[in-house]
């Protein structure tokens, strides 16, 4: 997408996994940015990020990083915004806008919020998109390609900052949603959240079978147990961040879970067919709901 | 595939739903029999299957379709089975091979058995494929490829008869493994049978949310949620007879999830990141095992 001035001066990406340095890949495909810096904590992280032509400089000290950058992103997992806020809080410049891609949103609003100083444009951000890959080397532009971004900026934000993120996820394929944070945390929590947790759950319930049930559970995996190990493979420090921070909606959503299972358990227990059956058409009605809305 | 004499004679589908239709595909592509005769309660399949080409006689009485067969293979819901080993059971032939698709393996076993007669080779059978769609236009000839095929015919059936069966789901490009039928049956609650039980009722657990949480829901539908859905889309009169022919199995393994989910809940109320984070970076190994399996 050809610009005459790109959309941001200095971009900073603090944390170069699967989804920052799919966003690096985005920036240098269409040129949205002068400069990108990457800010990681690793150094075999930086080395890649170079190596790969991601970004023109990689630092390990976020405040270093966001020294005169018109956008910082946060990408890494989001327990730890609230020490990267502090550090880099102070450093953002007048009009920069701090945004992220956390998956979970109330949190993030926490964390970052005190930090941000009168003059700073905050626009807490989620796209939903992943693989089970992790790394720099993971990244690709197309990642978000058709994909939902939920923007949940406090009140009060300046909009053409609010537009200028969703520009970005835009040049990357993006469709763009706004609401409110705790809104965006129960529906995450039922959609992707407890999803993830079931499918962790399952795959080390599996685990834990005897020898011969366990090697041919994982030969004969097929349908619906490769679908949902397909979640677990996701990053481990990624995902324990997401459940301690949207704590409150997982449980309500599990609450429901459980209790919604509890019924068909029962109905199983005592040979209830009629029950089972109502119960899965029902399913495949909002199933075929989804297809329609082309999220499938 | 070309042969100089078919595999079979006449062969007798009995059920073109997704597996029936997909099977008589297999055989009209690689001319693994003389003739196909299928058998559908429903006119409006019976018409399809006979626009389609799938067979050459289509009828509604199973004990009129089974006459002269070298191979029937039932296709229909396991809870029918009952029923139609009691009508086709004084018609198959001397010699005649009496096989099926479904997806529990002991309750088969136990329906059909006592309708078996001396000369007739009973070679239950469950090929682990399948769509979320349904009915005769939904089949396809490549279905089965790459997925395993489980064989579970009694002690002392006929080894020339299984290996016959063996051909015709090798054919169309299946694995074949041999097992107990209550072992089948244990592997497949883990692997399938509890994962599609969990994905009906979380798509179930949304649509009970209030209005504009279930819209949300639906639109912003990734990950996996989608993941999940996919498996509730499937023919829920199979399912039904899935979960009550293989309840004891079922029970168990839901029973070992429940207490492997309330240790993770707990995790997330008492705010434990070391546990959450352990158990799923256990998953994640373990994902890994069934990428190397070729299975995912």
């Amino acid at each position: 997408m050809a610009r005459s001035q790109p959309l941001f001066g200095r971009v900073t990406l603090i944390g170069l996994g699967l989804i920052g340095s799919s966003v690096a890949r985005v920036i240098r495909r269409d040129r949205l940015a002068r400069e990108i810096v990457a800010c990681d904590a690793a150094a075999a992280v930086r080395d890649k990020v170079l190596e790969l032509g991601l970004a023109d400089r990689a630092v390990a000290d976020p405040a270093a990083a966001v020294a005169g950058a018109d956008l910082v992103m946060l990408c890494t997992p989001v327990l730890s915004y609230g020490g990267l806020g502090a550090l880099i809080g102070p450093k953002l410049r007048k009009g920069a806008i701090l945004t992220d891609v956390g998956s979970v949103k109330q949190a993030v609003v926490d964390a970052l919020a005190p930090h941000v100083r009168r003059g700073v444009h905050f626009v807490p951000g989620h796209p939903i998109a992943g693989t089970e890959n992790s790394g720099p080397e993971a990244g690709f532009a197309e990642l978000f390609r058709g994909r939902w971004c939920i923007l949940t900026p406090p009140p009060g934000v300046d909009a053409r900052a609010v537009e200028r993120v969703a520009k970005l996820w835009r040049a990357a394929g993006m469709e763009i949603a706004t609401m409110p944070p705790a809104h965006h945390d129960r529906v995450l929590a039922i959609t992707s959240h407890v999803p993830h947790l079931i499918a962790y759950t399952i795959v080390n319930t599996v685990s834990d079978l005897e020898g011969t049930m366990r090697a041919d559970v994982i030969k004969f995996a097929a349908s619906g147990f490769r679908d949902f190990t397909r979640v677990a493979g996701s990053d481990p420090t990624m995902w324990r961040d997401v459940f301690l921070s949207n704590k409150d909606a997982v449980l309500e959503m599990m609450g429901r879970l459980y209790e919604d299972i509890a019924l068909l358990q029962k109905a199983i227990r005592h040979d209830d067919g009629d029950t089972l059956h109502k119960v899965f058409a029902r399913s495949r009605q909002i199933r075929r709901g989804i297809v329609q809305a082309k999220q499938a």
